[in-house]
C-alpha cells in the first residue's frame, strides 16, 4: 500500500540511524539468535502477539477453533505491507500477470490435478476417545523422543534415524506395522490406535442447490492459473516465457493442527507460475542475481554420512555446477532470497534446501525450499519447484483442451518426421461430436508416443491403441489414423511448456519475521517491568510508520498532535495517536512493542521530538516539516 | 498499491487534459449515458471484458461454473487499485482498525448471527428436469412481463404492482399460492413446480477429521469483527467510538445465478463496523461532508403515489430534517459518495435509497443503499445500515461473554436504581462452574428487564425467571437473587454499543465502474473496425498507468522502450510494453481498450511522445525525464 510507504525527510534522516542500529543490534538488546532459549523466546513473542492483538485464535469467545487465526490491527497492517512488497517485488518488477480466481473449485479440476486422489495424510483414530492423530507425526515424535535417550545401540540409532528419513515414503501398511512394532499409543489418553488410513485434507462442499455438484475449497491457488493458461498465453501475445501470479486464501483441513501459526487450516498463499520452453530455461536477468551468496543445502550435503551442514554458495556457481537445475529456477531462488531479507528475515537463519529424491514428485525436475529457522526449527516457508509439464498436461488430458505453446520458425525447417493423419471419416462415424477433440489429441502426440504406436501397430500387429482426452482413455482403431514417415516442411513447433513455481506461505513468513524481529532490552530503574519488548521491523513492513503523542494531556498539545497526524495521513504515512495520560516511558514501550519505527512527541511546539525505535536517537523537527 | 499510484511530472501535465476531457467526454465519444441502448452497451462492455481478459467465467476449459468468475491481469489490477483506494479512503484516513479473519466459520457463530436459521431464499424445484429456481424471481419476472402488456385492467395493474412490492414479505405459503394462482411454470421446460421451500445460501463444510463439527464459508465478513469486539475495544484504549474494517472473500450459494458479474457465488466484501454510544451518534467530522449534494431517494418519495424520483439533497439538510437518522450514518453516506465518485462512478447514475420499513430488519434504526445504475437497472452496491445493538447482543447471549462498553463518569452520580445482587451461594450450588457467567448475565440486566423481573416476583408471586447466557435460557429461582431499590453512587455506565455498518460489494462496484467508464469513438478511415472502445478509468484505478512502445521494431528503439519501462517500474509507475509490429493506430486502440491513460511512443529518441487516452493530446518529453 502506498499508505504505508510514504516517507518524510525528517524520517529519512532517522532511518539511517535505524539501519546502523539494526546492523549492530546485538550490542543493544538480546535477540533470539543471541542464545535466548527457544521455548522462552517463543513464549515471549506469542505473549506480545496476543496481548497487542497482532494475531490470536479465531472465535475465542466461543472457545476458538484449532488452526484458525485472526490478524488484529497491527498484524493485519504487517500482512498488508508484506503483500504490497510481494506485489511490487514480483508482479511489478518482473512484469507478471496477476489473476484472481475463486476459492470454491469444482471437483473435476482437482481430480485432474491429483488432489482428490492424493492430497491426503495418513490418520489414526483413538477409538475410545474419538480423536484423530497424524500417523507420521506420532511415529516421528516417538523416534525423536527415543533418540534423545542415552542407552541406545548403534543399530537402534540408525534404525530410528532411517525411519524418520523415510516417513514420507511409507505406505499406510508400513506406517501401521511400525506403530504396532513400537507399541505407540494415543498421546495423553494412552488408548490403542486404529490402523492408519488416508484422510483427504480438502474442505468439501457442494455447489448449487441440488447438492449433487461436489466442490472443494482450493488447497492452493496454482490450479486457477493452470486452467487459465490458454487465455494468459494469448494475452501475452502468444509468447513464452511469461509468469502469472496469484495471491489468495487456501484451505487444508489439518488432522490435528499444532505449531500455532505455522500449521493452520486457512492461510494466504502467494504463488507464481512461470511458463517456459522446456528446451530453453535460461533467464535474461540471471546475471543480476548470480553474485548473491547465501546458505544452500544441496542434496549431496543432506545425504552425506554424517549429514553435513548447509553451505554458503554463490548462486551463479550453484547453477554453473548443476547443483541448481537451471537458470530460471536459480533466478527465482535469488529473487526469493532478496524478498525475504528485504522483509527483515535474518539471512543467517535462512537457507535453501534441495528436496531429496524421495521428497520430490516423480515429474519434478528440481525443487528447493526456502527454510527459515525459528523456535520450531527449520520451517519450509517458500517452495520453488520446476514442475516440468505435469500440470498443463494433466489439465489438457482431462479437459480435452490442448494447453500448449507454439514456436514459429523464422524459416520453415525440413524435417523427417512421423506424420499423424487422422482418418476423419472413420473418426466421425465412431465419435461424432467428440471427433474434434480426438483429432486434436492425435495431432498433439509427441514423436516418442507416435513412434511407439507405429511400432505397436506395424511390428506387433496390434489393431488398436489409446489416447487420453476428454478425461479418459479413448480406444483408436488402426483404421482411424495413418502414421507415416515423411520429409516435411515445418513452420512451427508445438509443445507443452514447463512451469517453475515459487509458492509462498505468507502466514509462515510473517510468523518467522515476528520471531526474527523480536528482541528485549533492559528497562530503566523505576519501570514496572524488567525487560522491554521490541520488534525491529524495517519501516517497509512495520504496522505503522509513526506514533504521535502529546507530552502532556493539554488541549493545545493534543491539537498539535492531531494536526501532525492529519498531515502524515495526507502524505500517505500510516500513523497512530497515543493520547492516554501514560508516562512518556510507558508510551515508548508500547510503540516499541508494536514495532513502530518512529515516535513523534509533541513536547515544545513549534518543534517536536522524533525518536527512532532501535537506536533511541532523537532529533528535533519543526511541526510543519514533520510530514515533508 | 503504491506501484500503481506513482506519478511523473510529464504525466501530471497530461492528466489535466484528461480531466478536462472527462468533463466534456460526451462531445468526443458515445457513452452509455448518451443513450446507447442498454443491452447493446452491456454486450459491448462484456465483449471487451472477456476479450481483454478483465474477467471471465471461471474454469472455462471445463465448461465453467455458474456464478464463479476470474479476474485476469487487467481486471485484477483494477481490483487491486480499488481496494488500495478503499484502504486509503477508509482505513487510513479514518484511523480504522483493520482485521483479517478466516472464511471458515464454525456453526455456533452463524447460529448466533441468525444465518443458520434465516439466511435462506425460497426455492422451487422443476421436478421433471431436476432444476431449481428462486421462487420470488419467477413471480417477479411473471408480474413484470404481464405489466408490459397493454390490455390490463386498473385493478390488475395495481394487484401486480402490489405483489412486486411485497415480494420480500411473502411467506413460503403466500408465494406458493401466488405461483399456483398465476399458473407459473418452470422457464424453458414449462414443467410444473414444487411448493416453495427455504434453501440456506451458505456453503457448508465440516471442520477437522471427525466430520462432526459443522462449519460454513462466511456469508459476510462482519461476524469476524463482532466476535472480536472485546479485544478491539481494549485495543482502542476502552474508548468509543471506533471503527474496525475487513476486506475479504464471502460466499453465497445462489440458487440460480444470473446478471453476470452482479450476482455471484463468491465475492470480495469490504466492510466497516463503526461502534458508537447509542445515546450519542454525532460525528466530529460531519461538517466535512455536510455540504455535499447528491441524489437521495428517501422512503417518503418511494411510498408516494405515484412513486416520485430520487431528489438532490444537501446531506447536512437530510440529517437536520431527520430524513437520515443520525450524523454518523450521514457521515458514512457522504464518505461512500466521495469514494465512489473518486473511483469514476458517474454521480448522475448514483443514488442513495432508503430502505422501506418492510425491507429493514426489525432491529435496524435506519438503512440506506448506495445504488448504481447500470444496464441491469439500479443495483445495490453498498449498504449503509444502523444495526443498533443487535449483533453484539446476539453474540453476548450465545457466548456468555458480555460485549459491552463502559462510560466512566467524571464524578460519581447518585441514582435511585434497582440493584441486582446475586446470591452467590445459591447460584454456586445450582450452577457450579457456570456460576460466573450467570452472575455476569444477571448483573448485565438492564433497568427495564430488572423492573419486569421484580414485578413478576413480587406482584405476580412467581418464583422463578429466566436469563439468557451460555447460548440458552437459564432458569433462576427467586432465592438466587435480590432485587432492591437503592440510592447508589454510580461510577460508570455499562451499555451495548450500536453499530453502523457500511458494507461494500467490491465486484458489483467494479462492474458498474466498467459500464460507466466505457465509451466508443469513431475510428479513422482505413481502420479495420468502425468504432474504437475506450475505458476512461481515472489514473488511480486504471490497470496500468502507461503503455510503452517503440514506433518501429528496431533494436535501438526497443532498447529505449525497455529502459523507459524499467525507469517507470523503479518509480513505482505500473506499465506494460507493446513490442508487437502492429501499426501505431492498432496499438493505441489496444491501450485505449485496456483503459490505460497514457501511451509513450519511442519515435524520435532522445525524445518520445506521450499521448493522453481521452483527449488524444500529445506532448514530447525527453527520455530521461519520462519517469521524473
Amino acid at each position: 500500500m502506498e499508505s504505508h510507504q510514504g516517507k518524510s525527510e525528517a524520517i529519512e534522516t532517522l532511518e539511517k540511524s535505524s539501519i546502523d542500529c539494526q546492523i549492530s543490534s546485538s550490542s543493544n538488546g538480546v535477540s533470539v539468535s543471541d542464545g535466548m532459549n527457544k521455548e522462552e523466546c517463543r513464549k515471549k513473542v506469542v505473549n506480545v502477539l496476543e496481548r497487542r492483538f497482532f494475531c490470536k485464535l479465531s472465535f475465542n469467545i466461543y472457545g476458538g477453533v484449532a488452526g484458525l487465526y485472526d490478524y488484529g490491527p497491527p498484524g493485519c497492517a504487517v500482512k498488508s505491507n508484506v503483500l504490497a512488497l510481494w506485489r511490487r517485488h514480483f508482479v511489478l518488477e518482473e512484469n507478471m500477470m496477476e489473476v484472481d480466481c475463486p476459492c470454491i473449485t469444482p471437483e473435476v479440476v482437482l481430480q485432474a490435478s491429483g488432489h482428490v486422489d492424493k492430497f491426503t495424510d495418513l490418520m489414526v483414530k483413538d477409538e475410545k476417545a474419538g480423536t484423530f492423530h497424524r500417523a507420521d507425526h506420532l511415529l516421528k515424535d516417538f523416534c525423536t523422543e527415543k533418540l534423545k535417550g542415552q542407552s541406545l545401540s548403534v543399530e537402534k540409532v540408525q534404525e530410528l534415524k532411517h525411519v524418520v528419513a523415510m516417513l514420507d515414503d511409507f505406505s499406510p501398511e508400513q506406517l501401521g506395522s511400525k506403530i504396532k512394532e513400537y507399541g505407540i499409543v494415543a498421546p495423553i489418553t494412552k488408548n490403542p490406535l486404529s490402523d492408519p488410513y488416508p484422510f483427504n485434507l480438502m474442505f468439501q462442499t457442494s455447489i448449487g442447490p441440488s447438492g449433487m455438484i461436489p466442490g472443494y475449497m482450493r488447497p492452493e491457488t496454482a490450479q486457477g492459473i493452470f486452467v487459465n493458461f490458454k487465455d494468459l498465453y494469448y494475452y501475452n501475445g502468444s509468447k513464452l516465457p511469461f509468469a502469472a501470479a496469484q495471491i489468495g486464501q487456501a484451505f487444508r483441513n489439518e488432522i490435528s493442527p499444532r505449531q500455532g501459526l505455522l500449521r493452520v487450516r486457512e492461510f494466504t498463499l502467494a504463488e507464481v507460475e512461470h511458463f517456459v520452453d522446456p528446451e530453453d530455461k535460461s533467464h535474461p536477468k540471471f546475471r543480476k542475481v548470480a553474485d548473491l551468496e547465501f546458505l544452500m543445502f544441496p542434496r549431496e550435503e543432506q545425504n552425506a554420512v554424517p549429514v553435513k551442514e548447509a553451505v554458503k554458495l554463490r548462486l551463479g556457481d550453484a547453477v554453473a555446477k548443476g547443483i541448481v537445475n537451471n537458470e530460471t529456477l536459480g533466478y527465482f531462488i535469488g529473487r526469493v532470497y532478496l524478498f525475504l531479507t528485504r522483509l527483515g528475515i535474518d539471512k543467517e537463519r535462512l537457507r535453501f534446501r534441495q528436496h531429496l529424491e524421495n521428497e520430490m514428485a516423480h515429474y519434478a525436475a528440481d525443487c528447493w525450499d526456502a527454510e527459515i529457522e525459528c523456535s520450531y526449527g527449520w520451517m519450509e516457508c517458500v517452495g520453488i519447484a520446476d514442475r516440468s509439464a505435469y500440470d498443463l498436461r494433466a489439465h489438457s488430458e482431462k479437459s480435452g483442451t490442448p494447453l500448449v505453446a507454439h514456436e514459429k520458425f523464422s524459416e520453415p525447417k525440413e524435417v523427417e518426421k512421423l506424420v499423424i493423419t487422422p482418418v476423419k471419416k472413420e473418426l466421425g462415424l465412431a465419435f461424432k461430436g467428440d471427433q474434434k477433440k480426438i483429432v486434436e489429441a492425435l495431432e498433439a502426440m509427441d514423436e516418442k508416443e507416435a513412434m511407439e504406436v507405429k511400432a505397436a501397430l506395424e511390428l506387433k500387429g496390434e489393431v488398436e491403441f489409446q489416447v487420453c482426452t476428454l478425461g479418459k482413455a479413448i480406444t483408436i482403431k488402426s483404421s482411424m489414423v495413418l502414421i507415416s514417415k515423411e520429409i516435411k516442411k515445418e513452420h512451427r513447433r508445438v509443445f507443452t511448456p514447463s512451469v517453475i513455481e515459487p509458492s509462498f506461505g505468507i502466514g509462515r513468513i510473517i510468523y518467522c519475521l515476528f520471531e526474527h524481529s523480536f528482541y528485549t532490552r533492559p528497562s530503566k530503574a523505576g519501570d514496572e517491568v524488567e525487560q522491554l519488548n521490541v520488534f525491529r521491523f524495517p519501516p517497509v513492513v512495520a504496522p505503522f510508520k509513526c506514533t504521535v503523542f502529546p507530552l502532556e494531556q493539554n488541549p493545545g498539545k493534543k491539537a498539535v498532535a492531531e494536526q501532525i497526524s492529519e498531515s502524515l495521513t495526507a502524505a500517505g504515512i500510516s500513523n497512530i495517536m497515543d493520547t492516554t495520560g501514560a508516562s512518556i516511558g510507558k508510551r515508548y514501550a508500547r510503540t516499541d512493542e508494536l514495532g513502530v519505527p518512529f515516535a513523534i512527541t509533541v513536547d515544545t511546539p513549534p518543534t517536536v521530538t522524533i525518536r527512532e525505535r532501535d537506536s533511541k536517537k532523537q532529533v528535533r523537527v519543526e511541526v510543519k516539516k514533520v510530514a515533508t
